[in-house]
């Protein structure tokens, strides 16, 4: 299969470049580096210095000898994104081409526009070249659960079927999400479904938690293959950052009170998911939908979680309450459904006191690179 | 009051700018002639000619004594938004700004794109500009009723109770647009929807149906400052096009079976609800949502209508059912809440068989602008 990933420089994108090259599957990979701008902009490195797309490819192709094709270019300028679906007429498109930072997207005007133009062009502009050039390509196109925020209600699986005064209809999920980045995608998912269902494209629209990890068993053959690991305020997603935090001897940054449920998943399953997405394709017409997650947590049984792995390692763990940056309830009902994938044959890797535990060895291991200044929230959704 | 009306140069923007400053209210409207160019562009042009916003602004002062002040700006431009913003201080923003043709917007990619870009770029500019600037300032929002598309359960008035599995929560109501240009509102909805509950502005947003009139107390003062009346398939909503059909001896084509059913209002009615609403804000953080319709017809209904009018005026009026260029129900469930703006005080005109005959007056006097050419689709959705 000819595999086309958008945004194959980011935390998910690469590895699942090579999960996919190593798969047997032909990759080509096409990033702007918009999210390693910021990240240097931000002062939001991480951990381990990764190299260029071009270079780690070549380090790839080396120690694994499968290929992948790098494209460096802006997918938010159309001929550009035409050019490079008709170079590579892909059978699949999966599509993560979006700047995910929910804290850079609420930071001002200039980021807020720069979040909102890069996501929406990115997607309609996919949408459009698969339309024109490819039709009976897949695309898989990365969503977030966060779309859905935090409602009173269990979480279906990307519809809910109402019945109101006694009739009865199914419609999108309702989404209200909590930050401009996330808004992004629900839009992106009204765009989708409105190109779906009127020229009949094959989409999956993966509704994915937070991820946590840092191995996969490419990244894993030579450490300068590996994802490019947050931990800051800005990128650094809530796991990978609590484990920072707890070498670095930071308390953990818990915000407000903690009760803040999620749905999250190990890296490994991210690739996992999006594979068996790609190759059990959305038949012609179907905008199908998954929540992509295999464990829910608080924030609070992630602090203590990641607390008891890291004390039993002599890191002396401590976790902080500080008032919450953002605007989101902070105790809630959530009850998400997630069997889709489950039936497509995913298994989960859960996030139990080893898989915690080999993380910390990795973060301790390159502990002189933490940079503790970036850990603290520096935006703050009232301004 | 001072109102600051976004694409004031449009079927709506102008008799509101009008209705407003005779109303007392210190009216600025802006426009980028977009739909003027794309008039031009495609042959649309509306069947009597309007001056430019300036010299009817002149001629208003000169007929009425009320000062309209005018300026020609691009509001996709962040900066011209907050300029203009900044410089006028409004207590009102009403956000007309948008590529308003269905066809238009799904004739192929550029017009996809630039009614992509104008519609969400100046509804992003514009949230931004109050959140920044006036804070304080009451955004009306004009949406459209086709945002919803046709659910099989009643439309209620922007949102929806939900009880599943015996929990409840209350959500946007679901929507399913039929064209790009309609899907656009529906992702102006969802942004205002975020930054409402977020920053706490003071949003109404308007799903207004089909609007149909050339006449408005101030738009009868001078043949010159009626509103933009287009009858082509880009512009023309649908009674207005059947009128001018029956005047021209075309028949009144019906799209597929004719059993469309939308809400219509009166142009007089969309100046009352508009005005209502902006002289009764919305409160800080509430997304006010009502659905601006006086009347339910299918598109036989209308044609009969205007047929039996048309007929004892002695024009002859045919009726042709031509295949279908949209993707939509023909036959389907239709039954929207409308009660929000009649709480509020709106005395609703209805389509009488004297609101016809002297529409079809009005278009006889101007019979011989009529370009028949311009009336049958020239845009299919499925390409």
């Amino acid at each position: 299969m000819r595999v086309l990933i958008l945004g194959g420089d980011g935390y998910l994108g690469w590895p699942t470049a090579m999960d996919m090259a190593a798969a047997g599957h032909e990759v080509l990979v096409a990033d702007n580096y918009l999210r390693r701008r910021i990240a240097e902009a931000t002062d939001s490195e991480p951990l381990l210095a990764t190299p260029s797309l071009s270079e780690r490819a070549r380090i790839f192709r080396a120690v694994s000898g499968h290929n992948i094709s790098v494209r460096i270019v802006d997918l938010s300028d159309a001929d550009a994104m035409f050019d490079l679906v008709r170079g590579f007429m892909p059978d699949s498109v999966i599509h993560y081409a979006e700047q995910p930072s929910a804290p850079y997207s609420m930071r001002g005007f200039n980021e807020a526009r720069e979040t909102f133009r890069n996501n929406l062009d990115v997607t309609f502009n996919c949408i459009w070249a698969v339309k024109e050039i490819v039709p009976e390509c897949h695309i898989v196109k990365l969503g977030t659960m966060g779309e859905y925020g935090t409602p009173n209600i269990d979480i279906e699986e990307g519809w809910l079927e109402v019945e109101h005064k006694g009739r009865k209809d199914t419609f999108l999920y309702p989404r209200a999400a909590g930050s401009l980045y996330h808004t992004t995608k629900v839009l992106d998912t009204d765009l989708l479904w409105f190109y779906v269902r009127t020229y009949g494209l094959r989409v999956t629209d993966l509704m994915q938690g937070p991820v946590y990890g840092i191995s996969t068993p490419e990244a894993d053959l030579d450490p300068r293959l590996c994802p490019n690991f947050h931990y800051d305020d800005m990128f650094g997603t809530v796991i990978n950052r609590f484990l920072v935090q707890a070498v670095a001897g930071v308390p953990l940054t818990v915000y407000g009170k903690g009760g803040q449920v999620r749905g999250y998943l190990n890296l490994r399953d991210t690739l996992q998911c999006v594979r068996l997405a790609a190759e059990n394709p959305a038949k012609p017409g179907e905008l199908r939908i998954f929540n992509q997650l295999t464990e829910v947590f608080s924030v609070n049984e992630i602090a203590d979680r990641v607390k008891a792995v890291g004390d039993r390692m002599d890191l002396d763990v401590k976790i902080e309450s500080i008032p919450n940056p953002r605007k989101e309830k902070e105790e809630h009902y959530y009850n998400p459904t997630h069997t889709g994938l489950t039936d497509l044959g995913l298994k989960p890797h859960l996030m139990t006191d080893d898989v915690l535990a080999v993380m910390l060895e990795r973060i301790i291991e390159n502990r002189y690179n933490i940079q503790t200044d970036r850990i603290m929230p520096r935006v703050r959704w009232n301004g």
